[in-house]
């Protein structure tokens, strides 16, 4: 069943994502590979990541990537210490990375420019290659998603996730990465083949006004990413948490009528997620699992499976992960009677110093 | 008028904040200067800051305080990179701190082990001189800030918070912040002398369920402590944010009924933190305002002023006015039946893998 009126851009650039990843792998590997050469063979000391908002949830997950793929460390920039603090933070010898779809975040601009003075290698990942962020930087890799019209971002979250593993299987030449990456478009056909199922799930949750959402390692920002569409497309009050940091202290605030979203997909971080799903159960909470992991699946209340009967590495997981999360804030915010095209209250560009 | 029985031990910690300070700077000042020679004449090419719930609070602090003021970049770990990936990330060159203030965290305890053997500088914070963190690191700073008993941590935040300064004034060989640090006590006492007009603004929140919380660059510490004092000692759906991300999307959920706590203080973030109050009023959200800067105090609907008629950095601020914050929470438990030295399903020591 197609929407045609409210909501109808998100659902278009949700399904879009298996065309757009398609378009960023043909048009940037090679050149991201052979920009990567020197990263290879001398690799830089750090890494910084600066941007904000959904862009910022990428960097989270590339934060993941390249300390446990590449061994290297990443800091998460604060703009405001460059932006507002003007303060100097020394970067010879990093690699500092910024990252915007629009590439006019004023911040991330004053983190490149900054870097760029200080010596660092600098790059732009965006999907405006004339922008003042590509402008800003040594190296750029240009998105290829098409422009993004619906306020909630969607196939520029997932397309900045792809970027950032094309060059993070290009500075290690991981093979194993590289063959990941390669298998994107098909892992996100097949949520969107679920579509109606996942959309069929959704009208239990019409009068939801808060929720926890919970995630690890390289799903933090699967979790943080889905709070801020629920945020910005439902309205609801979504509080997403690591879970060790969950069970430091918020999860307290658990009670029957608080719905737990646990993001649970096999890997490493599995039995830490399975832990609090029994937890938060045993206090009454309803507890809804999107991922791949049969287990936690099974003890849901209700089960957003994922890629069902297929091997996904932990580091692939959050791309199908989020893309059956799109499709269900926007169902949902079809169904509270919002247009998630057009939230009260937001731009597209939102412009911070 | 005392408390007797249910938040006793919580509020007298909170009281003993100023003196556990003074401990700390006569035990560990010379010992914390002398250790920071080498890191004075060869500054770490980076800093990486390993903490959990409260203690990554502080960590937080210190990144803007690192940066900022010492110009070093600042990872701040995602401890399951070592403790459950065990992925190896090269630290040589720079400086691996861990904090906790049991000193039994098993994720920290696993970054500083493996930093070692990298062949990092290694520094443990606990309030615990003879806990397994401080075995695992090079260097000790004990934060004598007497046991902590009530399960929601204040007097350890606020120390720790201190130790990371004093740290910072020593890596740096600045008078400007080591003075400050000499201050914290009577800026404490300060809010401690105002502690019954503090606790007579907080009956109107008796049937408060949810709350957003704003702040920025060094005070986004102080709204994500605040929060978490929130939600474990009152069970409050607390939603804490960085300003200009709460204008990337978030800020939508707004409507009439769900209040803002804002961190307003003087300094080069107080623009962005008024800009984000007015929006707030603009639609319809009651604004508390906790810090020492008038204009904000002036458009709050109930206002918290701290340190009035003194010019406080802005560095220096988030400790007076997570002590507001921390007379708010515990006051606000106790009205609404809860004990906050014992909230439900929560043990002092949480020990994540």
């Amino acid at each position: 069943m197609e929407e045609t009126c409210a909501g109808h851009i998100m659902l278009q650039e949700i399904r879009e994502q298996p065309a757009a990843i398609t378009r960023l792998i043909a048009a940037e590997r090679e050149r991201v590979w052979q920009m990567s050469t020197r990263w290879h063979q001398a690799p830089p000391r750090f890494i910084v990541l600066a941007a904000r908002g959904t862009s910022d949830h990428a960097a989270l997950y590339a934060k993941y990537l390249f300390e446990i793929q590449n061994g290297i460390p990443v800091v998460l920039a604060a703009p405001s210490v460059a932006g507002i603090y003007r303060a100097r933070v020394k970067m010879d010898g990093g690699l500092v990375i910024g990252i915007s779809q629009s590439g006019k975040a004023a911040d991330v601009i004053a983190v490149l420019k900054q870097a760029r003075e200080e010596g660092a290698d600098t790059l732009a990942i965006t999907n405006v290659a004339t922008s003042p962020l590509a402008d800003a930087a040594d190296h750029l890799i240009e998105l290829h998603a098409a422009p993004e019209v619906a306020v909630a971002a969607t196939k520029t979250f997932s397309s900045t996730m792809a970027a950032l593993l094309l060059l993070s299987a290009a500075m290690s030449r991981s093979q194993h990465l590289s063959a990941g990456l390669e298998r994107l478009p098909a892992l996100l056909e097949d949520v969107l083949r679920h579509e109606e199922a996942i959309r069929a799930k959704v009208e239990r949750f019409r009068y939801l006004t808060d929720c926890v959402l919970l995630g690890r390692g390289y799903n933090m920002a699967t979790a943080y990413e889905l709070g801020l569409k629920l945020r910005e497309t439902c309205y609801l009050r979504a509080l997403p948490f690591a879970t060790p940091d969950f069970v430091h202290g918020p999860i307290a605030i658990l009670e029957e009528g608080l719905p737990v979203f646990a993001i649970a997909n096999q890997g490493p971080t599995f039995p830490s997620v399975l832990d609090v799903i029994v937890q938060s159960k045993a206090r009454g909470a309803e507890v809804m699992v999107i991922g791949n992991a049969e287990e936690a699946l099974q003890m849901a209340d209700i089960a957003f499976p994922i890629n069902r009967g297929q091997e996904v590495p932990e580091e692939l997981s959050p791309f199908p992960t989020i893309v059956a999360g799109q499709l269900l804030a926007q169902r949902l915010s079809v169904l509270k009677g919002i247009d998630p095209d057009q939230p009260r209250g937001l731009n597209k560009v939102t412009i911070t110093r």
